[in-house]
């Protein structure tokens, strides 16, 4: 039964974790099966391919907006965080999202919160260089979105590969309930993966962001001819740094399952190439897959 | 319907998590209200008790048995932890155990296991001074079990006490669906709380063992007169060494809520007295509530 003056298929709004406790017991009772996908807003369409991914699978679709204090460094853009709710609303609603939860910070972190997680793993190294605090704070905002809403399973975009394999290490760590989906990259035309930090480029800047995936491409294309992964990745680094970026953060050819190294062998499993790289003041990561289609040349011999 | 050659009401036994994960999807689809009461064995009348309190509470009551190796740092007691399977089983089937889980090391930890657990809050200081890994490992091993099997309420004793905060705060920093109670220790007539380790003590050290709790008995009647934290500490320490222990690992006035210390003022809310000492090669703790029936007396001024 609708409750008075709700339209019928509107999305519902749990502004706290009382009213989300509250939907969820009636959910379960009628043996829905919940879909998850936990978001920090500033939605574009790559979060909302997310939730179409949910809501085709999903009897009700459940996308959260929290921008995770917690996943911050002080000097990171915490504070400066796009914030666009009411368009979120606006765009979760259209792609099919049941219910959104929008938890305040009290909802989330307690003042006397003493639990912390040490990720390690597929979370050593790439965005832990620069950011040491991160997979650790992502890994505690999503297990506990994950408790509180105990979806049968969540979407993650592989646009974050190192963020998706860790919380799957997580989940799988932990023995938890649910089910990881990954969903791909969105984007633009040019080749770009929709990211809420492209709102901060400047016209020039956008035009030269592009240069970021054409050097995986690139690079991903010389790891299938035979290359070693450490002249693919000097290439992309070289690339991306003649495309007007003003630093690259790493870029690293890594086993797809777990983000560990190649040794001498070369490239002997499927792989990911994973780059950050800043343009002006705007961080930017994306990814690729990749795969050696033939074995690594025999080393020369002088 | 009971399966062939299975004698009504007798408990069931998973040997691994696939076995149990067939039995909880059957328990969750009949709607019973699952309890837990996590075991490292060698069980006595204190973890009957545990069990006790779940049954009378639950539809289907869960024990698993299960030495963390993760909760025993080098050159602790893991290899010769007692381990007393048959025995086990036999109790808790009395005492209306309806399942024991009995998983092996690979049920509980992969290989490549990437996520720890840093507790603060609770675990800070007493056992963590001597066992600086202990709660991590407990806590972790508490949260594998724990989605595992996804009780409705698990049951951990006040012997533990520390370990029950710790516990608490788990639960409550990860958002964890599940209700945690507490069980009262249990004691032998002279006053020695049942532990597994007791019977590693020799005649001797049994005979003399029973001062540990008396020791805290007389702190808890020092603070219910008003005594200071550090001298009922103090009174406690030399109590237990006259008596023939060892060593004092640790005698502590805590908050009963968080155990935090208390300060200049003294015991001004309920207390918790906590202590851990060394009789010949075996490491007994023990702890005893407390609180001051009236103010402290106000400080001499000479």
């Amino acid at each position: 039964m609708q409750d008075e003056g709700e339209t019928p298929g509107a999305m519902e709004i749990a502004r706290d974790r009382m009213m989300l406790v509250h939907r969820l017991k009636a959910l379960r009772r009628a043996g829905a099966r919940v879909g998850f996908v936990p978001t920090m807003g500033a939605l574009h369409d790559g979060h909302v391919s997310l939730v179409d991914i949910a809501a085709s699978k999903a009897d009700f679709t459940i996308a959260s907006i929290f921008v995770n204090p917690r996943q911050f460094a002080p000097g990171e853009d915490l504070a400066t965080y796009p914030r666009t709710e009411d368009e979120d609303c606006v765009m979760l609603e259209k792609a099919g999202c049941n219910l959104v939860y929008l938890p305040a910070v009290r909802d989330i972190y307690r003042d006397d919160c003493a639990t912390g997680l040490l990720m390690g793993g597929p979370a050593a190294g790439l965005e832990s260089l620069a950011r040491p605090h991160f997979f650790g704070g992502v890994a505690l905002v999503v297990l506990k979105l994950l408790n509180q809403i105990q979806p049968d399973f969540a979407v993650f975009g592989e646009k974050d590969y190192q963020q998706l394999l860790v919380v799957r290490a997580l989940v799988r760590d932990l023995d938890l309930p649910v089910e990881i989906l990954a969903g791909p990259t969105l984007r633009a035309a040019d080749g770009l993966a929709l990211s809420s930090r492209n709102a901060f480029l400047s016209v020039d800047e956008r035009a030269r962001a592009p240069a970021l995936h054409e050097a995986l491409l690139h690079a991903a294309s010389m790891i299938a001819g035979g290359t070693m992964p450490q002249e693919a990745e000097d290439s992309a680094r070289a690339r991306i740094l003649a495309a007007g970026f003003s630093g690259v953060d790493y870029v690293a050819v890594r086993r797809a399952g777990d983000l560990s190294g190649f040794g001498d062998k070369g490239v002997d499993a499927p792989a990911r190439i994973l780059a950050a790289a800043r343009l002006g003041g705007v961080r930017l990561i994306d990814n690729v897959a990749a795969s050696a289609l033939r074995l690594p040349p025999a080393p020369l011999t002088h």
